[in-house]
């Protein structure tokens, strides 16, 4: 962002985003839930799934397609399986809830799932797995989205791009996290190179007929590939088994689109996977294992010496650390609409 | 194999591969456990991952690198979890055990992992899914292996292609079932290019230096590439750290290699996650959703019209389904050596 960026504070954002949600209806805890989530995402850097989200789910809550106050519901149906109805509410926050339930049988049972239906975009998989580490946690979790990507071998979005994150704490240090979705690229990349006057690599996606194509206008009237051909295409399917159709959510081409129609309930699903790390060995002996493990990688040598060898989550948890000290670098224009819903909380408050 | 294939029953494949193991030192209910899982594969056609393995592991077991006797001892460190320690036994020995392991505490608490160390390389990963997939759950399963992928812009081979398996049941059909490690293609594929002097696509493998290759040569001399680039890298890390680290097992480059130091314990883990899916509805219910979500996939428009879209998992159940009716087509000289092998359990019993 540069000259343009804007800088604030977490505490600020968090009160922002706080505010701009109960603007659009959501109750203070609900709001403070969810805000949480929005500003972890922006921590991390990833503020395509920050709080510049919150002008779309305003948009959809005003249409009523979400729930401002949903009522959310738990049923544990075994001791290490908790379903999670979201009943439409505005998905970080369904998504924090479904979390905190997780967490609670976890404890409990040493390994938990809890399955979320009704719910919707849930904002990125790396503050909850993040989340789930501070507390002690190993964590798989993962949410279906609208359909995007084709079948292997197929000419019609038929699953949804789906974001899935694995991370395992480090009681001396950082977790490793990995969050990631199925798609070689984003749509973004493509219309880089596209902007550009670039081809595209044959591996990122196909035309409309389901042909790779290295053309960037004809792989944007089409699909975006998985990774690894039917691997990726496997695991899509996985993430959307799991988080659609196990836990009673919509799935595939059930999945409604925001876009096309915002009044509709999305019913997407998601699942929060946590191990609890402490009943496998002490304290010393994980943060030893990670420790060493992370050395092993980082003393790789590298292809290009001017590259070290990463682990996976190290770029948004430097991130993470200097944002934290140094205040969130922010588009301007998403921190003067932020503060514009804030503003219009001045409405008498409804009781709570 | 053509005309060149030899068929053989399943029952006498096991009695075979039971026989076999026997002669090697195993006693007659782990040498039954072990042969199940190794004639699921070659029912699966996963004949690189069946009994053709028993011959290796026969090396090893003679040279005292596999234990034939192991103490096989399970902690239950949570409702949960149960921790396997495998005590250098044959893999899919260890393997077998650990699923019943976790199979026994998801039962009670609907979802559970078992974490084994001490174990060695336990087949492919499809037989233990489908395994527990008839028994009604859901899984995800894996396990770590000798190092063969460098780190994502790294020049040394530091992790292991780890195999990764997921199965959702269907109680009134077909499971969906995706087994697979995280490379790209698998070396096979590499010297089938080099024996036809063809390149391969850049995305296969980085020759010595850590640099994509395109000349198959080079690619032999280098490393395999993991699907999608960062994404894959991570996943193998992902699969390492709950197979190996998380479970107590070596990971990394602490896996010793079968091929240089066959007579040194590998200490490889796996883990088994299992979610017990009539927690979740009736099967009715699940049926309907399974066989809807197929139908989905399959009616998707093929970009290519000879070649229908596939759900993970049925080509492999294809051949389960023909070769348990027709027989097992098997390499001829890999029959040959089994039937030697089960000839030389003719000395005298030892006392169970």
């Amino acid at each position: 962002m540069g000259a343009e960026e804007a800088r604030v504070t977490e505490a600020r954002l968090a009160e922002l985003a706080t505010d701009a949600l109960r603007g659009f209806g959501l109750g203070r805890e609900d709001a403070l839930a969810a805000s949480r989530i929005l500003v972890l995402a922006d921590l991390f850097g990833i503020h395509t799934h920050g709080v510049s989200r919150i002008e779309s789910y305003g948009e959809r809550l005003a249409l009523g397609g979400i729930k401002a106050r949903p009522d959310i519901r738990r049923e544990r149906v075994a001791p290490a399986i908790v379903k999670i109805d979201g009943d439409n509410g505005v998905g970080p926050l369904v998504g924090s809830r479904a979390l905190e339930a997780a967490l609670e049988a976890a404890r409990e049972s040493g390994v938990a799932i809890a399955l979320a239906r009704a719910s919707n975009h849930f904002g990125p998989v790396a503050p909850y797995c993040y989340l789930a580490a501070d507390a002690g946690f190993a964590s798989l979790i993962g949410s279906n989205a609208t359909t995007t990507i084709a079948p292997w071998g197929g000419r019609d979005a038929r699953l949804g791009n789906s974001p899935v994150g694995f991370c395992v704490p480090n009681p001396a240090g950082r977790p490793i996290l990995l969050d990631i979705a199925i798609s070689v690229v984003a749509r973004a990349r493509i219309r880089q190179a596209l902007a550009r006057g670039e081809p595209i690599p044959p591996t990122w996606a196909t035309d409309r007929e389901g042909r790779s194509t290295t053309d960037p206008r004809a792989a944007l009237d089409g699909f975006l590939l998985p990774i690894g051909g039917y691997k990726g295409y496997g695991l899509a399917l996985v993430v959307d088994l799991f988080a659609g159709l196990l836990s009673g959510a919509a799935y595939l081409t059930h999945v409604r689109s925001w876009l096309d129609e915002p009044e509709s309930p999305q019913n997407i699903g998601h699942f929060f996977l946590l191990i609890d790390a402490r009943r496998l060995g002490t304290e010393s002996w994980l943060a030893e294992r990670m420790e060493d493990f992370c050395a092993i990688l980082h003393s790789t040598p590298p292809a290009d010496p001017g590259a070290p060898v990463l682990v996976p989550g190290e770029i948004e948890l430097d991130t993470l650390e200097r944002q934290t000290r140094e205040g969130i670098a922010l588009d301007p224009v998403v921190l003067a609409k932020l503060e514009a819903f804030a503003a219009r909380r001045t409405k008498p408050e409804k009781p709570e």
